[in-house]
């Protein structure tokens, strides 16, 4: 193999964390609303199939995501797991919230765009970003884990590419705070595997590859190869969600995130462990889509292949 | 950037051969028939939006693959264009009846399982590559370009992994016979980044990347990545095929095609000139799914990201 990329594969981790996000990312641009119970009984079963973390609810506003409503609910149903547990938080409120329900690990949003932080947040990032400094002390008082998710890292619907400045100072200043783990989301979908190996790159001076993860969604198809990148540069932390669900109802155009069961036979077919049961995957992921009414499993294999390569 | 990483992108090329594929393999796996005077057209719109090469039709018998009747008549309404595309003949009878027709360009097909071979050419790989052996010959004669695409080229469904030396051997007697273009085939999909590196980079004695081509179905979402492996390792000739549609009625489980459009703003996000438009491939697509009644169109997006990263 040519040298430089064997030694590229030689060196690649040999262990990936996946989350699973389909019931909160999953779900919020889905027409049929799930109750509670139903998305609770869902990650246990996404957990039983041996994802380590998986981010179950959002503590947004019910009147916005209606397909989140009832946080708390999930929450209470899964006590027994709140370890694996990651909740979203959007403001000072949706944390107080989600710390009062029991909830362990945070991911506090912000945008690389002011568009998307106005569209997603209903402030701009300056304000975000004043807001998350406020609840920095909280979250280290309540002793809880939390990640900061960068939306839009790459490229914006409405505003096109992002200058990668302005990604570097927003992570330098979320690492600044006190946020030792950052997600760079490619929340419409348009990065492209140089994109996301430069970033990595460049961040390495504010957060080493084993800090981030990705949040990638699969608009234009590249999730896959912009996965592969991540990974051979270090990020072993992948958000994912089951059959692809998902969508930002803030980003115009934005399809479903990279698909669990296609992220986790990728990084197997890479020999790097996940801990996950493809099959028990499958079988969430069929009954998942029967539940939201959607007709996708049919075109979807019933097993993978007979053998890893 | 790691500096291996910088490396093989400076060096990746800057330049790819996209091979339409949707109105051979695209159709062959539809319930929908398509009369040869449509699927002509289709092809011509998908030249018009800027592919360079089309497989066009498939010599093979009506009765196996109704949806591949009428071949002749397909080249005969495409004859203004005939150098630009290509047609497959599983066997001497299909390549007699290609050359009839006009055909200037044959892709002849081999198996490197047993299994797949038989079910898919009705003879064992022995016999198919004496078959060839004979007819290199009348190919020369006829002075069209030939390739011989080899099936199987890594995972089959039922034989499992496919042994390396397996594939090897099969492409050097190609080579040996005169087959200077060689394209490996995933045919099931169960190919991984990491095999379709090995792959590529052992068959250098036999064929140097230039000379080869990858048609990679996306079964299990890993066609994306493989893409990008074999391009950073200089193989610029991809088959792909509209929405994704395809998979062979032969291999059991087979998803299609990895989808042109995703492939292509793939390549461009890569610097990668393709000389395809996005938006007319689109618009093709659409178009094409329509035809078929399929309602994927609804879940694809109606435009690319608002800038190349």
């Amino acid at each position: 193999m040519n040298r430089s990329l064997r030694k590229i594969f030689e060196e690649a981790p040999r262990r990936a964390t996946v989350v699973d996000v389909s019931a909160r990312d999953g779900l919020q641009a889905e027409p049929v609303v799930l109750t509670p119970e139903r998305r609770a009984a869902w990650v246990r079963a996404v957990l039983s199939a041996g994802v380590p973390e998986v981010e179950a609810a959002s503590f947004v506003s019910p009147s916005r995501v209606p397909q989140m409503a009832g946080a708390a609910r999930v929450l209470a149903e899964l006590a027994d797991v709140a370890d694996r547990l990651w909740v979203l938080v959007p403001n000072r409120t949706g944390a107080e919230q989600a710390l009062e329900a029991g909830a362990r690990n945070l991911v506090c949003v912000v945008s690389a765009t002011e568009t998307h932080s106005e569209e997603n947040l209903g402030r701009s990032t300056a304000q975000v970003l004043s807001d998350l400094e406020k609840m920095v002390p909280l979250l280290r008082e309540a002793r809880v884990r939390s990640r900061a998710a960068v939306s839009m890292a790459w490229v914006d619907p409405v505003e096109g590419i992002v200058p990668r400045r302005q990604v570097l100072d927003l992570c330098s200043r979320l690492t600044a705070m006190g946020f030792e783990e950052l997600t760079l989301c490619d929340t419409h979908g348009g990065a492209s595997p140089r994109g996301v190996s430069e970033l990595i790159e460049e961040l390495k001076a504010v957060a080493p590859p084993e800090a981030l993860g990705l949040h990638l969604h699969d608009t234009f198809g590249a999730a896959g190869a912009n996965a592969l990148m991540g990974l051979l540069l270090g990020v072993t932390r992948l958000d994912a969600s089951l059959a692809g669900l998902g969508g930002c109802p803030f980003a115009p155009g934005a399809r479903g995130n990279i698909a669990t069961e296609q992220l986790v036979h990728l990084l197997h077919s890479l020999s790097v462990g996940t801990g996950i049961s493809e099959e028990a995957l499958r079988e969430v992921r069929d009954e998942c889509l029967r539940q939201l009414g959607d007709d996708r499993a049919r075109r979807l294999p019933r097993r993978g292949p007979p053998g890893l390569l």
